[in-house]
């Protein structure tokens, strides 16, 4: 009998998690960078804010206030992480709003900022150009930067073919108006992890210069590190970045919070008005589950950051052994989770068709670009052929996957590209 | 001993739902219009998207392809609610952004939209006027739509003593030059309905006579939902709006969610750049959970309008008989859930606090204007003295209470009012 009654109960637990908490049972997610799932701690955390402490953190009574101390005792934790104060982070609905917003510290100096005609204002060749304050990102930047960054006018920096920063071109392209330049911590789509801390130097330098001719224009440095989060040892005051983007959905939290970390002597504009939340930059009331999931996933990511780091440079180096007939594109300089590939001849866009319907999930490049159709601007940047770049595949190792699985991922990817091969000689 | 084993899968499950899915047991919650717990249908519609189908909606693989169409999917549910298409909704991160994004409509004809300034264009003794879009809003508009309609140089159009549109000082005030009217569907602390579709039939005139005259300037209305989408059956065409917001917060679904539904014939520009999604106007990430929740969330406002409209009409008649030595505010066209007092001579924020100790949760007014200690500016508008604003405690149902809490917080408030006329005059 007790047996029985404990079945029932061992078995509405095993439908409860196969439906929900546990990971689909049979795929090989290695599209990390994409998307991350919801850990379960950070959604255990999530819950309570839910249906419980619902309330609005700008009411009066007592269990609203108790949901705005943890809303801000949550920014509190997310801040420490990089070596921040709560008050330094505004939240955003993500980390493209983040990347939008560190744009706002542009000093347009009442010229106006024509959304409607974005080209006509600081491009290389406007005889105006000297009256338009000059912005600088690395070609190889997400979207979120890359558009923005072209609202503005901004001016391209080179990446050596090893995706790296050319600091060469870096300090060529910064003039007496430069007041802005963003360089995300490590690319999306090659994990390169970028030299922040020697650019925040070259900046400190030329500010030295800058104050000896009296030249009072801003010099900040922005950087997206969307990706970096749980894989590098973040620190602002070492990296030398006054604007900091953080993503909550790349580091196992919930989809649509980011945050932008910003230095106490930088003033930037509202993107959004309203109620005045977020220090009048981001009105709109408080997203608080969202907000608390991303702290506890900021904790995770802190806590296993050393662990996960070792975990996932052994996996890569065993995808590298194992694997047949690629060329790695990212050699050098990048995260440890990120593997991409080049298969010459072979399409990558028909591989991650052939994996799909083995249950592993790889891609191409960015999501959002690789969903229309467009041509990675990231690998051409890198000086890749349109040949090779047709045949690059991006594997992105997380916490969903274990050894297991990249022994057997290899030779699924084999198995794959070996029939393709046939299939195009024979 | 099944008995037994049953016993602990109950106080296992009673333990759950005391801790999460519950609402506090004791607390009488009157607070609704500043935030509405997630429902726990909504809840359990959004929990598999969160660490199951976490996936990209922009990848390319089959999973994500199926969490994209889901996300349509559940965005033609809003849409269909109020009479749209999903490809009229613009999703957003909340209502406070879908209003500032509805005011990206108007057309500044190459002049520039200083934020830096925003004073020095479109005011009403400009002499420049002519040449600036004009724009006009209803005096008691939430800050989320006042504070971007002064940053575009609008002009306040006046309400009656009832809170009702002027509709005479509307007509006015409408120019050839006038591009948007921004009236909310039902205010925010006062529940007050505005006469939309009598609105728009002025619109209507206005703009036969402008194609007559030759006058190509658009003329736009705009209307916040917000407070509406659960307590009226809306229908964007029936009301004659253009763009319309939408709040996923204030209808039991998760914050930080909101839409901008807009008309196939109006342009916006974008207010966050990057990856394109939502046609380019809100780049980001998609939050699949969220939008999910919102879509059931509307569903059952749908679903529940008609009973719900009736429960609470017949609880705000309770109260208004039960209550003692109150002023009605909010005498007439109101939305069936808003009571809102004045209690002459007493200092509401006491109230406040001495309800709040007896776990009876209300307000003064907007929880972002009342954190802030600024009087009401809806209340000023209707004519109130700062006297009777100073004694005004807003009551909002909701789906929190049921009938029994209608008769005892009648009770408790009562004796609260007692005690503290009591106190001043002892």
């Amino acid at each position: 009998m007790r047996l029985a009654a404990f079945n029932v109960v061992a078995v509405a637990r095993l439908v409860y998690n196969y439906g929900f908490l546990c990971y689909h049972i049979f795929m090989i997610y290695l599209d990390h960078a994409a998307a991350t799932p919801v850990s379960d701690k950070v959604f255990e955390a999530m819950k309570p804010y839910f249906s419980h402490d619902f309330f609005n953190p700008s009411a009066a009574y007592l269990p609203a206030k108790k949901v705005a101390a943890d809303f801000e005792a949550a920014k509190g934790v997310i801040a420490h992480a990089i070596g921040a104060k709560a008050s330094d982070l505004v939240i955003t609905a993500g980390a493209t709003e983040a990347n939008n917003l560190a744009f706002t510290s542009i000093n347009l100096d009442g010229s106006c900022r024509s959304f409607s005609s974005p080209t006509s204002q600081g491009s290389v060749g406007d005889p105006l150009h000297d009256r338009h304050p000059s912005i600088l990102y690395l070609e190889t930047e997400h979207d979120s930067v890359r558009k923005i960054a072209e609202q503005y006018g901004g001016e391209a920096v080179r990446v050596l073919p090893s995706g790296v920063i050319d600091l060469k071109d870096l300090r060529a392209k910064i003039t007496d108006e430069t007041q802005l330049i963003s360089v995300s911590l490590a690319n999306n789509e090659l994990g390169t992890i970028q030299p922040l801390t020697e650019i925040s130097g070259i900046i400190r330098e030329i500010k030295i210069d800058r104050l000896k001719r009296g030249i009072k224009t801003q010099l900040l440095l922005h950087s997206d590190a969307s990706q970096a989060l749980n894989l590098l040892d973040i620190n602002v005051a070492r990296l030398g970045v006054d604007l900091l983007t953080l993503n909550s959905a790349k580091v196992y939290g919930p989809k649509g919070v980011g945050a932008l970390c910003v230095s106490h002597d930088v003033r930037l504009k509202p993107v959004v008005y309203g109620g005045g939340q977020e220090n009048g930059l981001r009105s709109g009331t408080e997203n608080v589950p969202s907000v608390i999931g991303f702290a506890k996933a900021v904790e995770l990511a802190k806590e296993h950051l050393n662990g996960n780091r070792k975990k996932f440079a052994s996996w890569r180096k065993i995808l590298l052994a194992e694997l047949q007939g690629y060329e790695l594109i990212n050699k050098k300089h990048s995260l440890d989770n990120f593997v991409v590939l080049c298969y010459n001849g072979i399409d990558a866009e028909r591989l991650v068709f052939l994996l799909e319907e083995k249950e592993v999930y790889v891609s191409t490049g960015a999501a959002c670009a690789a969903s229309k159709g467009i041509k990675s601007h990231v690998l051409k940047a890198i000086g890749l052929s349109d040949a090779e770049i047709a045949g690059s595949l991006r594997l992105t190792l997380g916490e969903t996957n274990d050894e297991e699985q990249i022994h057997d991922v290899a030779q699924i990817i084999n198995g794959v590209v070996a029939t393709e091969r046939e299939r195009l000689n024979g």
